[in-house]
């Protein structure tokens, strides 16, 4: 009740400074410009654009009326600027921008993944030194509120894993090969004539930007530090149409997951298609959509279900965490969500399980002589890892092929020791090339 | 900055006091005990239950540490209550209890719809006055976070529109008829013998409890006052077997749903049985799961799934509730989430179209003679109201029936002008009984 005068009149208006116009800078313009009457009676006080640091204009939203200067650092020393919006993206400039706008006792808005994955821990320290904040909700999934459902809307539950579709470009991919049979390469050009994709897709397609996300979330969920050099990372490029059509036959869709989960010996972070059963509403999730399943002790299975990107989508996230921030300008630093998810000291030491531990089904694609013995001389392998073969597919040979594809589904096992058993598969002679394999996750 | 010096020690615990020790009341308590120090490390001090009201022990908890009085209103009176969690269910008693905590300066948690549907406007009043909270996340959809994402992750929006599957009963329901291909009241039966509907049903199945949730909602996202009265509810108890054999062969699912929508003309607020395209994410919830679909103009469509009751479920959300009034109990009320979700004198009028004002698509069925001519007559009934027709099913009869079901997909009309068309249908000679009309919605 201290300060009960504050209800009294109105709150002097929140001062922002963006940096960055482009895709989500100029969304964050326009959507601010469009709904700012709703947004200023849903925080509680206007919120006013101070100032915009661009190298230039973007005709995609009018800043006629806004203060701009050419010098992203102007809005990092602004006075007048209580909330400093980081949008240019990348880690270098980013990383000293938003360390200078720290030490000089701004608030931080950022949609900037990278930069909260590899360099988290050390911004939230200054942060917490400082006693502003850090809000990251655009970040990850774009416009899904999955930040704030993890470290607010599920804060009574001990997380126990989740698993997420966190890179649109991607899922759109994959889509696009289940759907209409193209190839991974037909697929990919399509999404780069489309905009979704990159010139350059390696971020994207070989799993680093769900990465990004997915440490991104773990952190949280399981209050552990941000730890993006331990995530096992395995990306979309080797899918085949093949495997997608084999694994439908067998009533699964593959998905590129980030999933973490919480064992006795540490955590699982891990990035890589899976296969998951089609009845599971997340293997419906298609083209660009993104969506987390969150698996809580207390709440049991939840998902998040939204546009990963997009300009308007994404500046959805960032005008959400400028209103919680602009919300609570006066509060004490420990009346703010705790930027890390635990107030100081809450983390645990983030034990990370390595990969070799891990313990999942797989699926695994032979390409076999049509010879008597093979199936044999796998389940044989097999079993002396002590894996089962719980599925088999065998197809009649296409003509005039001598190769027959085996296609398998394992019993739950080591990774370690299927990495084993793959070997030896790979090594008989009745055996052509390597084995594909892919991890299967039931999800339920 | 004004309170630095509570960065310094740990701040003292928050205080609460539990009413009512049924379902969600035990759940709450064991969640709290397993999950206490989780909770405490993110909520930034400790959350301690220093009394509970029950009338009798709930042997589905341990509460024997715990101080528990046989009065309910002693924890209103009790001045070491800071927050008071209200579980007891019910409208009048509640009612009463809640406005004495309040006036006692309590904050308030509840889980109670019918009470916010039914009172919020007066509580929110009553709690605005003396600077106290109400927070209700668990009042809909048990454990989604919705409340949570509706009022704070989605603020950048203008929300167009939301659609959700808020009764699990009902849902479980539809889901057994369609799967299981039971009847309306085999599927109830099954659902009481589990647990998952009461003795009297009502509630769940005329979509009361749906309704209770759907005034929330749309008192959000369009930042209406609450309006209970003024919801349109039709129940799911007329559904069939037959339309939902019919609605497959279309394409189609039945649910049961809470639909809000900003129209020019007012909110449309509707609760009732609805034709959804089975490709739709929703379209796909199936059992007592609970799902909402929230359109925003920036962020385009979100859905959120969970489990929508249960004891720990339901306790998940209290929690969060609890977790957020605690961090914030030195906070000034405007450096609060508003609980109306606007600021005072930020809500509108709230108008409410009228159902005949309503547009929508319509499945009907009709029972008519195998004669000729039956079509061109209905044909010509819909045209003349400005109706055309998108689909048509026609089976032929069954052996020894004379009657034959005629299934329509109608295009967009006026609920008003569909209904004179559906009487002009149940007039014609060659048509028997009562037209069946289920609504359809894209929900794209
Ligand atoms: N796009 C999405 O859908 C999406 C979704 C979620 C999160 N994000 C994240 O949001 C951030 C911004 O993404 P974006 O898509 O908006 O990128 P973008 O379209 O490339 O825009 C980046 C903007 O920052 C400016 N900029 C970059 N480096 C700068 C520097 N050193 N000095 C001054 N200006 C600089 C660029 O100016 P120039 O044009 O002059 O180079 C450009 O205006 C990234 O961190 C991204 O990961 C994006
Ligand atoms: N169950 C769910 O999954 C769920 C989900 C979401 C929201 N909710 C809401 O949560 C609230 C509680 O539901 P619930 O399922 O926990 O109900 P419940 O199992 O019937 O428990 C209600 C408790 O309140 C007590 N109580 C009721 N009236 C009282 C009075 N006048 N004085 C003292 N004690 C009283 C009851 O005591 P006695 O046993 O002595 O009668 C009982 O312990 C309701 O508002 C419900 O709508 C429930």
């Amino acid at each position: 009740m201290e300060s009960q005068q504050q209800l009294q009149g109105p709150r002097r208006p929140a001062r922002i400074g963006i940096c960055g116009l482009g895709t989500v800078g100029s969304g964050t313009v326009n959507v601010m410009a469009r709904n700012g009457e709703e947004i200023a009676a849903r925080c509680g006080r206007p919120v006013e654009i101070v100032q915009i640091g661009a190298r230039r204009d973007n005709p995609a939203c009018d800043t006629s009326a806004l203060n701009i200067s050419r010098e992203i650092f102007d809005v990092a020393a602004n006075p007048d600027v209580d909330i400093l919006v980081e949008l240019i993206g990348g880690t270098t400039v980013a990383r000293e921008l938003v360390l200078t706008a720290i030490r000089n006792g701004k608030h931080i808005v950022t949609a900037n993944k990278a930069l909260i994955a590899e360099h988290g821990n050390e911004l939230f320290a200054a942060a917490a030194k400082k006693g502003v904040t850090i809000a990251y909700e655009a970040a990850v999934a774009g416009g899904i509120p999955i930040i704030k459902s993890l470290r607010e809307g599920l804060v009574g539950n001990r997380i126990e894993w989740l698993a997420g579709i966190i890179n649109g470009t991607g899922n759109y991919i994959l889509t696009e090969m289940r759907e209409k049979g193209r190839t991974f390469d037909g697929a990919l050009g399509q999404a780069q004539e489309l905009g979704y994709a990159e010139a350059d897709p390696t971020f994207d397609v070989e799993g680093i930007d769900a990465a990004h996300k997915l440490v991104i979330m773990a952190s949280l969920s399981f209050a552990i530090p941000l730890a993006f050099d331990r995530v096992y990372t395995e990306g979309i490029s080797g899918i085949t149409s093949e495997d997608i059509r084999y694994a439908d036959e067998l009533g699964y869709r593959i998905k590129h997951l980030g999933i973490g989960r919480r064992t006795e010996q540490g955590v699982e972070l891990r990035v890589h298609p899976t296969l998951i059963p089609e009845s599971r509403l997340i293997a419906n999730v298609n083209g660009v959509m993104n969506a987390i399943l969150v698996n809580g002790d207390a709440v049991g299975p939840t998902l998040y279900y939204g546009a990963g990107a997009g300009d308007e989508a994404t500046a959805s996230a960032v005008i959400a965490d400028i209103v919680d921030v602009a919300r609570t300008l006066e509060s004490a630093p420990d009346q703010r969500v705790p930027v890390s998810g635990v107030a100081e000291g809450g983390q645990n030491g983030g034990d990370v399980l390595p990969m070799d531990e891990v313990v999942t089904s797989y699926y695994l694609r032979i390409s076999a002589h049509d010879k008597p013995g093979v199936m044999s001389q796998v389940a044989r392998i097999c079993s002396d890892q002590g894996i089962s073969i719980e599925a088999l597919i065998q197809h009649e040979p296409a003509d005039g092929e001598a190769l027959v594809p085996v296609v398998i589904l394992t019993s739950r096992a080591k990774e370690g020791r299927l990495r084993d058993a793959v070997a030896e598969i790979e090594a008989l002679d009745t055996v052509e090339g390597d084995v594909v394999r892919i991890r299967v996750e039931p999800l339920g």
